[in-house]
């Protein structure tokens, strides 16, 4: 299905990855499709899409997929270099970086909370970490076209370079003595979250300034990547409005 | 495969699901299944499993399931009556009400953080609301042992019936006035959480004694209902905590 610049293009399905691309004007659309009895999408979306048959959408996405009648064919988004993320002083928004968060459902979640609690950045290493599939663009629910997605060569040098710009950097840590609530999440940071199962490497873990964990009611481990981070940002902005408020 | 007493029996996949079904001392298994490569995993759950191939587990559980090369087959849990989860007066952990959330994944994920955040019960209806299959257990990662599901006719006369046992309801809904932290969730309280898309049902609405949004960073939409779930848990254990360092 895509022949020429193959690697430059995309395929996304599911509505609100669907509209959001097509919204998003630094997105070049290729195709639209939809089903039959999807058509009225195309109102909702303001153009015209091809008819395409359900064999269209098993054969490219397989059955599994929850595509909900709709894709779009698109270039790929140009992915953001570190330093542009950071040049406005003024920007208190925390970035989000990950380290060796592999499930694709898990990034994509990461990038919708991101989205919605106002994250800068998602910044991923360049290894062991997925690529930006229709899965991930369809658990982003639209925030693929919103939070810029930086890849590094090395976390821990990021970390610091960060550092020393005036960030301060926050590990979420199982077996950390603090609790979130008590760390301070209102000024300049860097949120560094593990992948599920591992945790935070050793390396990384030692660049952080402050480890911190969730607290818990029960027994049970964790959370995944995903919600801890959604728990995090959602911390982080209920004290920059309180900080708001007081100021 | 599920020969006799099949409706009785569940296929479970996914390691902390089935090390979570295998300790659970009111689960009856009947199988216990290992991929050979897996076959370290027998000691952490202190039990011998059966070596099966790989065409075993996609047979059953299809293709695109992270099975992680065990499973195991148990007898299903009973599932609970709103009464018998109210009996004790003293226990202040709230319960989290579901009106038509339908995905399974997100099922999975709110019982999961309803483990995690100390929540007493997930209370869906009887219609309407996912089967409690192996995508739901793999997605509560383990908390499908620990938090009773309640399945009622009519969630708002369930409501109702606890406002009378003393408990107030806190309904989540993006047009709220109030901010979910500027709400008192110290208290008993059950909260009550729409389906993606569909958001609270007008009559679940009006029977909730408050209603409260999430902040939100950006201009995208919401979370989906498991991640707001996750949210409203953290706030409700963040202020109990308070509370109790307040006392």
């Amino acid at each position: 299905m895509l022949r020429k610049n193959e690697k430059e293009l995309q395929w996304l399905y599911g509505k609100h990855a669907v509209k959001a691309a097509l919204r998003n004007p630094e997105r070049e659309i290729q195709r639209f499709v939809l089903l039959k009895q999807s058509i009225d999408f195309q109102k909702e979306c303001g153009t015209t899409a091809e008819i395409v048959d359900g064999t269209f959408f098993s054969e490219l996405f397989g059955r599994e997929a929850v595509h909900q009648g709709c894709a779009v064919c698109a270039k790929r988004l140009r992915e953001y270099r570190l330093e542009e993320i950071i040049e406005d002083p003024a920007d208190l928004r925390p970035l989000v970086f990950l380290d060796q968060v592999t499930d694709p459902q898990n990034l994509g979640s990461i990038l919708r909370s991101a989205a919605v609690f106002g994250a800068r950045a998602v910044v991923t290493t360049e290894n062991n970490s997925p690529k930006l599939t229709a899965t991930v663009a369809k658990a982003a629910s639209g925030a693929l076209e919103i939070i810029p997605l930086v890849r590094v060569v090395n976390l821990v040098q990021s970390m610091k370079f960060l550092q020393k710009m005036g960030f301060w950097s926050l590990g979420l840590e199982e077996k950390a003595s603090k609790i979130l609530s008590e760390v301070p999440l209102a000024d300049k940071f860097v949120l560094v979250v593990g992948g599920e199962g591992t945790g935070l490497r050793r390396l990384t873990k030692e660049s952080c300034d402050f480890l911190a964990k969730l607290p818990t009611g029960s027994s049970l481990g964790t959370l995944n990547a995903s919600q801890a981070i959604t728990v995090a940002l959602y911390e982080s902005l209920r004290q920059r409005e309180n900080a708001g408020h007081d100021a």
